[in-house]
Parts: C-alpha cells; sequence; structure tokens
C-alpha cells in the first residue's frame, strides 16, 4: 500500500497534544516519507511557544540519567515536558518504542511527558531532519520544555543540538585527559556547563578546569551578557536539579530581555534550511542512484573525473528532476 | 591578495612525496579554497596506490596510542605511512601543526612517515572533504599506507571512515556500559577489532563480549568470505602490533583475491560524490547568505515559510548560480 498523506484530522489530534499522534508523524518523518511534508509544514505554523533546551555529553557523562531526573522535577513546577532522545548505539531505526518505556517508568502513564530515541540508522542523512520534525511536533502540540539530547561528538551531533534555545555541556568527572579535550569542541555551543556525579571526590577538578577553560579568552567566546554558569548536580543523591531547572529559566529570561532569542532563531532557522537542503539533495541522490548517479561512481572509481568535478556534473543533472 | 592556482610545480612536488607541497595543499584544501581544485581533480588521478586503513574507536579507546606503535612497526616493514587524524576536540582550524609535531617525536625528521590532524572548526560542513583531500595527497605522493584516524561517533565520523579499504575498530576494555553500547553503532564497519590495553585484567572480558556480538546474526552482517577478526594489543607492553599489521595485509589480500575490492572502490565513490555535492551546496549557501538565503531564513523564522518549502526554493534558486 502506498504511504497517504496524513489527515487533517491527525494534525489536529497532535496540536491537541495527543502522544499517538505526535508518534505517528514522527514515526513517519523518521522514515523519510515525503507524504508527511504538508503535515509538517501546517505543523510548523504553530511551532515557537517550547522552550526547546539541547542536552549534549560525551558517553558515560551521565546525560540520560540527568534528564531522568529532570523531568519529574519540571513536571512538579507544572510543566509539560518532551524528549527527544538523537541514539547513535541504536542499531534499530524507527526508534527504541521498548526502550523509552522502560526509561518512563513511572512517567509511562503520565500525558504530561513524551520521550522519544532517534535512530541515527535508516535516517539515509535525515536524522537532523527527522530530529527537528520530532521537536516541532512536540513544540506545536503544547509541550512547554522540550529536551533534546544528543551525544556531544560529531558535527551532525553539534549541528542538531544547535537547533535549541539553550544548550547545557553535561561532563562527567575523571573521565579522562582524552575525553576533557573533547569538551573543547563542544566548550563553543554551551549556554550551561553541568558536572555530574557531584558526589564523586573529583568532580570539583572537572569543575575547576571548566571554569578555568571558560575564564580563558578564547576566540569563539560570545559577546554576550549572560555569564556562562559550571553547575553541579548528582542524580544518586537528587542534588543539583532544580538548580538547573532555574538557570534554564534564568538564560531563557535573559534572552528574551537582551532580544539574543531573534539572533537565536535566525541561526536556528539557517541551520535548519541547509541541513534540509542537503537531505533533500541526499533525497534525490538516492531517487537517481540507478541513473545519472551510477555513471559518475563509475567514472569517479575509473579515475577519469574527480570526485568534486562529479559533484558538480550530479548537481547540474539533479536540477532538471528536482520537485 | 587573492589565493593563486596552485602550480603546476607543487602538483608535481606532491606527485614526488615532498612533505612540504603536501602539506600545503592539504591547508589550502582544509581552507576550503576553490582555487585547489584543479590541482586537486589532478591529483586524484595519481591515487589508488595506497592500502587506506581507517582506524576509529570511541574517545579513550586507546586508538592514538596504537596508531604512535603501527607507523614505526609498518616502516620497519619498508612501508611509507601516511596518518590523517580527524579530531573533532581541536579548537584550531587548520591543522594543529604544533600537537603533530610533537606526536611524531622521533618520527619527525623521517620522509617516510607523513603526520596531520584535520580540525573540525573552520572546515564549515567540508570536513569530510577536505579529509579525502588530504588521504588523495598522500596517496598520490606514493605513500603506501594511509591511516585515517576517526572518532566513532556520530554519522559524520562514520562517513569519513567508510572511505578506508580496512577499517579497525578500536575498543578499550572497562570503558563502561554507555560506551560498550556505542559499538553497537560502529559494529557494521568494522572489518578488524581491536581491544587495546590487553594488559588490563577486564580485556578478556572485552574481547570476549565483541565476539558474541559478531557471533550473533545481526541484519547488517556481511556477507562475505572474511571472518572479523578480534585481535588483542598492548601499547604499554607494545605487544600485538605486528600481529594486527599481518592481518590488514590479509585483509587486503582477501579484497583483492575476492573482488570485493571493486564493490568497496564503488562504495567509497558513491559516499565522496553525495558528500562533495553537499559540500558544494553548502558553499553556495555560504555565498549566498546575503541574499535569497537570509529572506528565506526571515520567512521561516516568521513561520511564513516550513524548513522544507524554503530548501526547495533555496535548491530551486542554486540552480541559476552555480558554477
Amino acid at each position: 500500500m502506498a504511504p497517504i498523506t496524513p489527515s487533517l484530522e491527525l494534525v489536529s489530534a497532535v496540536l491537541a497534544g495527543q502522544a499517538r499522534a505526535i508518534a505517528r508523524l514522527i514515526s513517519r518523518a523518521e522514515a523519510g516519507e515525503a507524504e508527511v511534508r504538508p503535515a509538517m509544514a501546517s505543523i510548523y505554523q504553530h511551532t515557537g511557544r517550547a522552550h526547546i533546551v539541547g542536552i549534549t555529553g560525551v558517553p558515560g557523562s551521565g546525560k540520560s540519567s540527568l534528564i531522568d531526573l529532570l523531568v519529574p522535577r519540571a513536571r512538579e513546577r507544572g510543566k509539560t515536558v518532551g524528549v527527544v532522545a538523537v541514539d547513535p548505539s541504536s542499531p534499530f531505526s524507527g526508534g527504541s518504542i521498548l526502550g523509552d518505556r522502560i526509561r518512563m517508568g513511572d512517567l509511562a502513564l503520565d500525558p504530561g511527558v513524551f520521550i522519544r530515541s532517534m535512530a541515527t540508522r535508516g535516517a539515509l542523512g535525515g536524522l537532523a531532519r527527522a530530529t527537528h520534525d520530532a521537536v516541532d511536533l512536540l513544540d506545536a502540540g503544547g509541550f512547554d520544555l522540550v529536551l533534546l539530547e544528543t551525544v556531544g561528538v560529531g558535527q551532525d551531533e553539534v549541528d542538531i543540538v544547535r537547533a535549541a534555545h539553550t544548550v547545557v555541556v553535561v561532563s562527567a568527572p575523571g573521565l579522562g585527559d582524552d575525553i576533557q579535550a573533547i569538551k573543547a569542541g563542544i566548550l563553543e555551543i554551551a549556554d550551561i556547563h553541568v558536572v555530574s556525579k557531584a558526589d564523586r571526590a573529583d568532580a570539583g577538578k572537572t569543575v575547576k578546569e571548566l571554569k578555568t577553560m571558560l575564564a580563558m579568552d578564547l576566540p569563539f567566546k560570545k559577546a554576550t551578557e549572560w555569564t556562562i554558569p559550571v553547575l553541579s548536580t548528582s542524580t544518586v543523591k537528587a542534588e543539583g536539579i532544580d538548580a538547573l531547572l532555574d538557570m534554564l529559566e534564568k538564560h531563557r529570561e535573559t534572552l528574551e530581555r537582551t532580544g539574543e532569542i531573534a539572533r537565536r532563531r535566525e541561526s536556528i532557522a539557517e541551520t535548519r534550511l541547509l541541513k534540509t537542503a542537503q537531505a533533500v539533495l541526499h533525497g534525490e541522490f538516492e531517487k537517481q542512484r540507478d541513473g545519472k548517479v551510477s555513471s559518475l561512481i563509475a567514472r569517479v572509481v575509473a579515475r577519469e573525473l574527480d570526485p568534486h568535478g562529479a559533484a558538480l556534473e550530479l548537481l547540474a543533472a539533479l536540477k532538471s528532476g528536482m520537485s
């Protein structure tokens, strides 16, 4: 059966915050179905209300445990919370539904919470697009706070998390120098630093290192009135969670008050526009895989044509076919 | 001063294996200079001789230490060795020259060794392209073995390492469940598994876990006659390095004998073609940032247009301007 364009009823159900409708459209967006585009265009008009918070950190930094505590605390404050977790470790496409349910635990029956994992596999270069679609669906569905969780290594993940109003970078104490160095790559995008596992003896050292790094006059240091804080949390002792929620709120208020929010919205739109265009290009590439693309590949393999020359020919050829 | 198209002399110097010429062209490719394209097209015609080996693993897996031992051992076997390390942790664009020199140590004076780090920053979406350019330059420059080192997390890094004939995935014992799970994302691309730090007591457990994973009938298991080995190395004791070099050689021979090499070359050309086309698109996007692109961004911010609709308009607009 051919995929069907989502009905107006489904879009209305999303706008009413119905979890099943949101889940269904996320799955279809993740599968790369072209038929969901008109629905997503309607959905997009209703976005812009949620506070989108990116939470990133290397594997083992403790970001998932932190989110698992953040969600119920935010609920206690009367906020509805959506979580979109980009999970490069999952070998399954279409979201790990079972994993999401296990993770939700007691929250599984709360309609004010929605948790969804996005798998890298199966997304065919469209992971960023599908992730942003999921965030849009939760935003339009009326969730107050949308947490976007990614592993903080790799350009794709950094680009994904850039589509947040507030970016939290989580570091664990004592993960080794190799991992500490990686932080430099995501230092630039942090609005708030969190050192997890504050119950550990070496947590203070990591806090100090981060503060030293922030005090350095790095070329990419942000010129805003926001001073990037370094917070400590302990999921074992359930400490520091409220302070983090307060800080998220404070960052949002600062964005609004200083007008910085407009610059952020523009930067988010820019990243999404470019990434979506690249995803559309990828889709066309796949569609023409047996035609023009395959002859170009053969010429590159034979060293008759270099990859750059072939790319220019490809882009010229796509002009005719693209819709 | 406007950038100058690299001269025929510079191309000849690269083909003669001169390190300074190679380094200069890598820097210019990394900076995204359009002027290097004709030179790179000439260079590309002279590639295809080197054995390109991708070495990947999560931060802390010990891949850099392993490479630091692999290089002198390969030299003892009479092979010249180039290393291209994609380093997302570096906040500096243009390669960390000082770091490369420190890393080279005693090898710094050996013309049969070339080590270069590629920084994520500054590459503006063109990291994959610049990395492949660097590999091409080393290949055309006559290096027998080209090691391509990346952090094995994130789609970009996985795509980069796919451009190797042989992929080695390095895992350290006891890096925690979170990191073990990440392996699932790169399990698919490994031709050879290496468990580093074999001097540690828990290394045997990691070897066993990997073998169990490989024995599972996973959907992405490769249908070739190559049985993916799990090797152990210890950089502290300098053990297992020769066995790994032997296995690299054996894998290359198997690729050639079974004809699998042709399929690999095609797959490499396919990935490079797509990534290069996306990088060209990104370049056009930057060029038109003040024109068409900025009005599209404004409409996306105002919710007058959704990102997908804007991407289609962008691609249509680029048709006229692209060269």
